[in-house]
């Protein structure tokens, strides 16, 4: 397989469960004949890095190259490539790739492919492991490649290939993306801030549900959501009972999910693309009652992902993001550990990411 | 409102929180004109009963006279009803009116009408209470009746228009109900043995999902399951996860989730239908990575009551019953609270119920 490593590439990795980033150099192989090559020019920070990056979920393996909200030009492209050329602007998301011939695969939905290759920290089918977005450049198939809108700004487009497309994929799977619709967001940060302007774009009334009502001017006023409500004013949430179609809860913390539960109408739905690590309690009987559900999403595939881009640029829907260096990486870790952002860290790869001596 | 108690009744009635049921004497409305009047032959003896009957879910009015799995003759229709004639066998569930108008009225789900009047302990239109089929006659709005096929014998098709119609509904509205289907089915009691029958009618392949070995026999030879997996066998439950496309969960005891989770395939539906009165524990990832659901489930509309029923004849699918006299009724109570009953008591009311002196 020595072959396979022809280009040098450096960037940031984690080496053990400290999750401290430092600089890294390994390869990537050559540009396959389906190959598209990308010089990375911006790289979203997604709260699943830090829990890579520390190996939360046991399934880590070290050295760990995060990133997968990726956006960059392309500078090479194999011979079979047909979508792509030079010069265009494209993105990566969660996966480069999975198996094209399963039931979830011929759905569009690769993203729950058992055989997917995420994007990072995955064996590849040359036995190297993936390495992410917090690097000088990448080479994926092209059938994973998102084409990123000429009218949109690639920093802050980044964290769309994750965030956007992790709250775009249930609204429009579970028909909540018309107008007519009410949705409920649970959680303004990375995922919950580009629900509220997807939901808006789509035609939707949008409620913001947060517990305080700290951030109601930003939820109303800059984002543009409809109304804001707060989870623990009793009274409040007593008024809006019975009203949501679906909630899209971001919310990764513990929490309680019955007054969520009774926002919802007849047949509601609550989607949850946070990730609690600890059970959550079920109420069942407001489930019965209500004949409603509570139903988890993951990603999105490629197909609605690109989807997800095309609506993006009409409307011009970008994340909003605070641009850092990239050796403010580890400081950007520990905030995002206190939920201390507003709403997502990009990294500015191509303009501060040093090659590694 | 005087006029409007013109018939005498009588049945058995539970008068405080004891939950003992003891002779009762009421009155019914006449036939009004969209009315249907008729004899009860049999009635099911639901869980739900117990629940009420001891005011478990805190919204008992007493006296209550249980009963929601009514069989029996008609006696005498309104001038305006045009759907049956005296001497018909008919049927009445969960409910005897609802709004006709709202979203899930003009859905045919009326089971989750707001204003939806249950059989048994509800305040109906003239401001009394319903009383239920754990007497010697009914009189119900016709459109909220039941045809019982000619060829189903009454005794034993009684607990379909609860338990039938619980299990149905959600097997027809999420897709589970055609050949290539895998479907499992947890807790073999009254709802779960018609699940079996039903889910067998409808060509899918069934798994009877188990806490011991017990019921194995029981579920493969007598009522046609596929297989039989107990739950509490590490071996045998990691060798079916990921296969079936639905469970439909009927037990009302608190359980772990996470196994059940585990059994389904991407884009599987965990339906609940038992009713366990305190929070599950739900485990969030599993959801997230398979696009799986939990969704409740609550009885089933008029129309889709009557497909059912329609669906039972076609099969001859009828409940396994114990048939009791009225005066062994709490007994049966003691005993189902025990789930000591194959598999639903049935009260011989024509036969057995005694006028109360």
């Amino acid at each position: 397989m020595g072959e396979v490593f022809k280009k040098e590439a450096y960037g940031l990795a984690v080496k053990d469960e400290s999750g401290v980033l430092s600089p890294f150099r390994f390869s990537r192989r050559e540009t396959g004949e389906k190959d598209v090559r990308f010089k990375v020019l911006f790289c979203g920070i997604c709260h699943t890095d830090l829990s890579m990056a520390k190996n939360e979920w046991g399934f880590t393996t070290y050295p760990l190259v995060p990133g997968h909200e990726i956006v960059g030009v392309v500078t090479e492209v194999g011979a079979k490539v047909t979508k792509f050329n030079a010069g265009d602007k494209v993105g990566v998301g969660y996966m480069v790739s999975s198996c094209r011939s399963c039931e979830t695969c011929t759905d569009d939905q690769e993203n729950y492919c058992p055989k997917m290759i995420i994007t990072s920290g995955a064996k590849y089918y040359d036995d190297t492991i993936t390495y992410g977005g917090y690097s000088d450049h990448m080479v994926c198939e092209e059938d994973y490649i998102i084409r990123i809108p000429e009218n949109l700004p690639l920093d802050v487009t980044a964290p769309l290939l994750c965030a956007g497309t992790t709250v775009y994929s249930p609204m429009k799977y579970h028909g909540l993306d018309r107008p007519g619709i009410h949705i409920g967001v649970v959680g303004l940060g990375g995922l919950g801030h580009v629900a509220v302007k997807f939901a808006k774009a789509m035609g939707t009334k949008v409620t913001v549900i947060s517990t305080s009502d700290r951030k109601r001017d930003e939820a109303i006023s800059r984002l543009g959501a409809d109304l804001f409500l707060v989870s623990r004013d009793p009274e409040q949430m007593k008024d809006a009972m019975g009203t949501m179609d679906g909630i899209i809860d971001t919310v990764s913390a513990t929490h309680p999910l019955l007054p969520l539960l009774d926002l919802l109408k007849y047949k509601g739905k609550l989607i949850m693309v946070g990730a609690p690590d600890k059970p959550l309690e079920l109420p069942v009987l407001p489930l019965i009652f209500g004949k409603k559900m509570v139903v988890g999403s993951m990603v999105g595939g490629i197909k609605e992902t690109q989807e997800m881009m095309d609506l993006a640029g009409k409307h011009n829907i970008t994340a909003d993001i605070e641009l850092i260096s990239a050796d403010y990486v580890n400081t950007a870790m520990e905030r995002l550990e206190k939920a201390d952002v507003r709403y997502r860290f990009v990294i500015d790869v191509a303009n501060t990411l040093k090659p590694t001596p």
